[in-house]
Order: C-alpha cells, then structure tokens, then sequence
C-alpha cells in the first residue's frame, strides 16, 4: 500500500493507495472517532460498493443518503437533501461524513460536512480515477450554481482519503479517459519526466494494470499535493492547477453541465491553453502535436464543440474564480512541464484561439 | 473611539466602536481590497443607514442586495438569492462583502462571503446591540434549517467590525432589551464585576446612554474575544457563551421562529440554567432571584412559554449542536460570573426545570 502525507499543517492528512481497500475495516475505523457515521454515495456507484464499506463500518451507527448520479444533482437543492437527512436522525456534531464516488458525490458531500453544524469530520473515498487523482487533494468542495460551476463551497480538508484502485474496474472507459486528463495536466504543468513515462504507459493505464495505475495516481498526487501544500487558500501557485480548467468550466457551462465529462473539457481545454501558448510564441507547434496526441492516445477528445462561438466563451470565462477586476487571468504553458499564470496575454490571440475549430 | 483586536493569529481583525462611524469614509475604505462590493442589508435598515454608507464607499463599484427582514428569511433559498445576486454582476473574488444590520443580516452575508467563490472577504457593520455584542466576534455565521436553528454555517472571521453606537438610536425598546441579554451573559458565565456593574447601570444603558453602550459593548467584546481566542473553532471554552442558548433555542424553534426575539429567548435560557444549577445544588435562590431582578430591569421576559411540555423541550434540545453521543451537553452556574460545561447533570432536574412554569 502507498501512504502519501498530504502537509498542511494540523489540516494534515494521508492519502492511502492500494487494490481492496474499501474491506480494510481497520484501517477506515481507525479515521473514525465518534459513533455516527453518514455515507453519501450515489445510484451508480451504491449498488457496486457501499455494502462492502457498510461491512467495514459495522459496530458503528451509520446512516446512507444515496444521490442521483451526474453533475447536474451537485447544487443547492441536492445539498439540503443531505442536510434534511443529517437532521432527521438527527446526526450529531461528532458524525463523521464519507463520501463513497466520483468527484461529484466528494464536492458536495465534502461541502456539506464544511458547513453542517459549521463543520464535521470528512472522510473520502473516491471511486473515479479523476476523484482519486484530482478532489483527493486540495479540500476544494463546492457545489455548482445556474450562473458558474463550483461558485459556491468551501475549502475543507478531509481526515483522510482512500483510493481503492480496485474500483477502477467497474470505471467505464470514458470516465477512465476523463480521468487520465488530468493525470496528463500534471506532466504538463510542473513534471516533464511524468508527462514522458505518461506517453510510454498510457495505453497499459487503458488496460487498468493495476501497478502503473497506482503509480499514476502517487505521481499525480503527488504534484498536487506540494502546489497545494505551498498555497492551500489558492493565492499563487495553486492557481497552476487550473491549466485548461477555465476553458473547460466555460465548455461544460455551455453545452449544459453533464453532457461533457469534466475531464474531456479539460482536455480540450488544456489544447486551447497550448494553442494560445503557440500563438503567444512560448510553445511551438511539435509541443502542441503532442499533447494533442497523448491526450488522443488517452482516449479524449481533441476537437472543440462547434456549438459556442468566441463571445458566449468569453461571457462564460469572465465568471470563472480566477477573474481578478475583469481581467481573465488563464494558465499558459511556457514549455512542456512548465506552466504559469498570466493575464496579459494578448486578447486577440485569445479570441483566434476561441474561435479556431482545429488546434493542432 | 474604541478598539479592541480580536486575536486569531493571521485571521486577527479589529472591532471599531464609537458614534458616527458610518460616515467614517477614511476608516471603511481602509478595509477594502478590491475595487468590487456587495453591501447586504435588510429592508428595515436600509432605509435608514445605507444611504450614508453608500457615500463612504464612493468611487467603488458597489451593488446591493436587500433582504426581508426576520429570523424566518435566515434560509438556504434567502442565501442562494444572494449568491445570485453576486453572479449576476458577476462579482469576482476580490469582492468585499459588507453586512449592515443586526444579526441575521450578519449570520447570513457572513456564509455568504464564507461560501461564495470558497471564500471572500467580509466586514460586518452590526446594527443592533445583540449583533455587536454577539456575532461581531467569533466569525460564526449560518443559516437556519427547518428542523434547527444555525444548522447551517462556516467559522468565517470579517477583516474588521464597524460598531456605530448611533446607529442603536432607532433601534426599538424591544430589541435593545433583546441585545442587553448577551450583555448580561457575559457578566454571568465569567464577569462578576461586569454583573454589578450592569445591575448598577442597566437603566440608563435603557435610556442609551451612548458612553455607557459604548463601555458595555467594549467589555461584552473582549469577554468574548478572549474566550474565542481560547478556542476558535469551539472545542472546549467557547462552550461557556452558549448559556441559556440549548434552552433558548428550543424556545424559537419550538415557538416559532421570529415569535420571539433571540435575545428573550436567551434569556429566558439563562434563567433555566441557573434554575437547574440551583436545583442541582451549585447556586442558590437568592442567586436566581438577583439574575430574574436584572433581567427584568433589562425589559426581558422572566417567563417561560406555557406552549411547549418537557418532551418537546427534549425533543427540540437533542438537535442541538452541543449534543455529544445523545448526551444534551449544557452550560451551567457555579456562581454568578463562573460557568461551567456539564453533561452528567441529573436527568430528573431538568425534567422539573423544563416543567416549571416560574423560575424565580
């Protein structure tokens, strides 16, 4: 098993890595300090795994609240739900909340422990590949508003996080692709040698072998977790995390939330952020090749949606967290491995990148 | 004017208290950052103050959002009407959030600020005793649920506190009484001095005297900070300014929220825990007599309500965040200005205090 210490003072916490971990009765219960446990998971993802979780809860009182499945249940509404559910029993402040999915059912459900009560114990254990290597670190929760995606959370840490890798298995293959996004941005941001072994391994990472899943997990998180250690409250560096993240959110806004995996609009929009890259003269054309065709080898779509034009793209992005008075500020890469946050780009390479319907 | 520092490392933030601070231009603008505000009153205080306020932030971007008034619109859907109102400029993460009015106007604009965009910055202008004796310092902020009151909510500290004792001046006979309740708990759960103090003074804090209002609100807030300070996050000390709150929130729950004023009910609370500190053997009657003498000159109710049994009581009490595996944890008297936190009271005596209809 890996244990990778994410370190953040007394918000400290371990990641633990490894195949079956969902049965390891000791080592959940040993996160677990009161008596009441609530499980959020959801349609999907309940029936495969949560009587296993429930097997390593037992001698504990622990009570369910299954959501419907997909990122348009992650609001408001779908949020009191599980408040209405806490009350009802009525859990107290000692209830220690597991989130038991994907990236969805960990933002709310990590939200909900933020502000339930003003905050109760979390623990996560994420089901996706893109859960796993993405929400596991960082205790960004949020839910999404009509108007812009994750507008609304906290930042909230867990007391741990379990990634059973074996969980992959039931993964569709596009889920496993979406995931395999934003494994690659961390190769692209802040690690070449990574994005070089993704390129050699990703098609046995397609075949979900175990071991190199585990270790592109550890790799992945791994980065994550010295940006987010450097800027938990996300006031500089962490900002990097976000490569192709604004053009993603404006993509996934856009077309409606759902319709595209959030890992597909980010890989798109990590090429546009190549392509502008390109156009500003920081990157050349080899270098856009081939992101595009590791991301194609990935599984993930290279090609725009012809649906948004440049104006509704900017009207989506002015919303995005990282607008700072009006100006868009985006993370461009320098070079493979090495990204950086700018918002004095030049508008107009913008918009040809906005509106260019083939990126490579 | 006043200052007192409430000190919370790098969270710290200082309390402003004198008259005319409103008008203050130079003092206000100091504490904001960005360029963008959001001003969020309620439709009562609005009319009188916002006016003046809008004037000091001049030359900001400053939109406003104005609320019902009532403890009843401190709800998820009042919340999410301002998180639309802040997407719908859209106000970035720079924005600077300001509560004028009393303490749901700060409860609610505080998680909003806590919670919008995972976070941004906040300044409470209080505009009733209760609120500048009481959430001004400890950064709780919350909303209400149907089934319990502040269910709710974020630990989120303001940048700084604006307290305009002139704004007390159109305040109504009712909620100064409601406001002088919190003033009185501060003498009780750790301030002797400040008790007699208070039964020397408490007519002409009635007839507000601004030196008088200035001096109690001065000495509620640092009895405050300094057990915030103790215990930001209320694992332990903080407990203690929760007296009479267990007891008074099931009153506003159970009676209906709105019916009465938080302060009564708090009051009424207190009133209830030194009956059951002396019936438990820790004060006497001659205590509780001087508590009731002092309430009453404060105009506070001495009565509990005739429309909730001890079961309901119970019932209503178990929702509590202060509930410990189902052990209703209270706060107690062991004298005047010496408070305790207990949960192996006897059962049976709180039976007789909650069905006691005279305390005193």
């Amino acid at each position: 098993m890996s244990v990778l210490n994410v370190e953040l003072g007394e918000r400290s916490y371990p990641i633990h890595i490894a195949q079956g971990l969902l049965g390891n009765a000791e080592l959940i219960k040993s996160f677990i300090k009161g008596q009441q446990v609530m499980v959020v998971s959801n349609e999907t993802v309940a029936p495969l795994y949560l009587d296993i979780l429930l097997q390593s809860l037992s001698g504990l009182q622990v009570y369910t609240h299954i959501l419907p499945d997909g990122e348009e249940y992650k609001n408001l509404e779908v949020l009191d739900g599980i408040f209405d559910a806490l009350l009802k029993v009525p859990c107290d402040r000692q209830t220690t909340m597991i989130a038991l999915g994907g990236g969805v059912v960990g933002d709310i459900t990590g939200f909900a422990a933020a502000c339930y009560q003003r905050g109760v114990p979390f623990v996560q254990i994420p089901t996706t590949l893109l859960a796993q290597v993405d929400s596991s670190v960082g205790g960004k929760t949020a839910v999404n508003h009509p108007r812009g995606k994750n507008m609304i959370g906290a930042f909230y840490q867990p007391r741990c996080v379990i990634a059973d890798i074996t969980t992959l298995n039931t993964l569709d293959d596009r889920q496993l692709s979406a995931g395999l996004a934003e494994v690659i941005k961390y190769g692209l941001i802040r690690d070449l040698n990574f994005f070089i072994w993704l390129e050699k391994n990703i098609d046995r990472l397609r075949q979900r072998e175990p071991q190199l899943l585990a270790e592109a997990i550890l790799r992945s998180c791994a980065n994550k977790a010295e940006v987010v250690a450097e800027d938990e409250l996300e006031g500089g560096a962490r900002a990097l995390l976000n490569l192709g993240h604004t053009f993603g959110h404006a993509i996934e806004a856009g077309m409606g939330y759902g319709k595209w995996l959030h890992g597909e609009a980010v890989a798109i929009g990590m090429l546009m952020a190549a392509d502008l890259s390109r156009r500003s003269g920081w990157i050349n054309r080899q270098d856009v090749d081939r992101i595009a065709v590791l991301l194609e080898h990935a599984g993930l779509p290279v090609e725009p949606p012809t649906e948004l034009d440049v104006e509704r793209y900017l009207q989506l992005m002015m919303v995005d967290k990282k607008v700072k008075d009006g100006r868009i500020r985006l993370v461009l890469l320098k070079e493979i491995g090495k990204a950086f946050v700018s918002d004095d780009y030049d508008a107009d390479l913008l918009r040809q990148t906005l509106a260019s319907r083939s990126l490579f």
